[in-house]
């Protein structure tokens, strides 16, 4: 799936280009939108008690942006074990790649305990081991 | 009190200059510093079961400052009735007055219910008079 | 016009609402947005050799809101005299109104001098002033 | 050196802790700082007329942290080729190890060209150079 994010006047910094920074809070965007998209907003992992955190990221600056670019970002599952989901990202400013990414997470119930999906929740490892294989 | 914010890279923006919703941020920082020195850290009003949302803010921007400028910032109780707290304001950058601005707040306890601090909370109750009368 | 902005996670506090910074953002969001859509996008109003800073913001917030919020933001001209240019701002969540706000905005030429608008660009005050009047 | 960042309310997101874009602020923060400590101010970069963007970064999220909490920052030289400089960072509170991350940089004039360090700015060089000896 293709997430847009336009950038904004304040995600600039005074090199007069976007920060740094804020490609990891895009990379959280298309990460919510491509869950979403899948059948598990935010709301319903919620819902159904699943927490998952950013065990790490990884971020490769390969072009600048600035103010109004529309960045187009595709998101897919590199890895996925059941326990682990690690997401690749790529931005692209039309046809250029301005940014390659990853986010590794781990899956938590609410009283923090590591979550195993595949027998707690079939529908949701389904999903991601598919899309795993799809990439 | 003089609360002290280092203007970071990240808070400009591509004009060069610090982006202006920052001053709301360090309102912010200045206004919770404020409170922890007259012995009303966040810690404490939070176990006490004391919330207290900003209702409005309204900044001034006298002057642009930049990546690096180290901003002194005085806070003041500008009116206190027991229900709605004004606090106000100045940031200077050296001797010069660089913004200046005022956020009204209400109390509320945990369940989202006003608080009357006069009778519920009277040391907190005295303590923000007292810095009423003494601006 | 309606300009539509979708709170994002990172602009959630540890409260579980949006950061009430985050309103003066989406200030300037609706803003540039409201510009564009009346042909004066920031690219031409920069290629023109218009600056127009923040001289003061004032936010009122009324109700709360929270990750996913799907915020509409109305801008209207509220006064211009040429010289200044006073703008609000109506943030609603369905029917309900969230937010209300103003900023206030000078005009500058590159070299950090006042613009006298009507004289130096006729167009783009007609069309400030015509605003003021259908608001 | 340890650079320290007090986490702001701002900072935190609506799971109660701290959200993860914003380490990737305070290696900036700690950056800007260890070079300054060492002689060699962003100002002084400046006008030397040195850039240093961001090429990469990775970041390894260990332990949670939230609003008040004091972090200190470590900053190391791991790996520096006179074209390539890659920085270290651990964050921790109090002696627990919250955060492990690193940077990579490259050198550019003003006109965006790479700069050979070792030829051109020769006292800069031999202080990274040091610096990965000593860490």
């Amino acid at each position: 799936m293709m997430y847009r994010h336009k950038v904004q006047y304040y995600e600039t910094d005074k090199m007069g280009i976007t920060h740094h920074s804020n490609y990891i809070r895009w990379m959280e965007e298309a990460r919510i939108a491509f869950l979403a998209e899948k059948g598990w907003s935010y709301a319903r992992l919620e819902d159904e008690g699943i927490i998952s955190p950013v065990v790490s990221v990884d971020a490769h600056y390969k072009k600048t942006t600035t103010f109004n670019d529309d960045v187009a970002i595709d998101v897919c599952v590199i890895d996925f074990t059941g326990v682990k989901l690690k997401l690749g990202y790529k931005m692209y400013l039309e046809d250029k790649l301005v940014f390659e990414g990853e986010s590794m997470h781990c899956f938590l119930n609410k009283e923090g305990r590591p979550i195993r999906l595949k027998s707690e929740y079939p529908e949701f490892y389904e999903m991601l081991d598919l899309e795993k294989e799809n990439k």
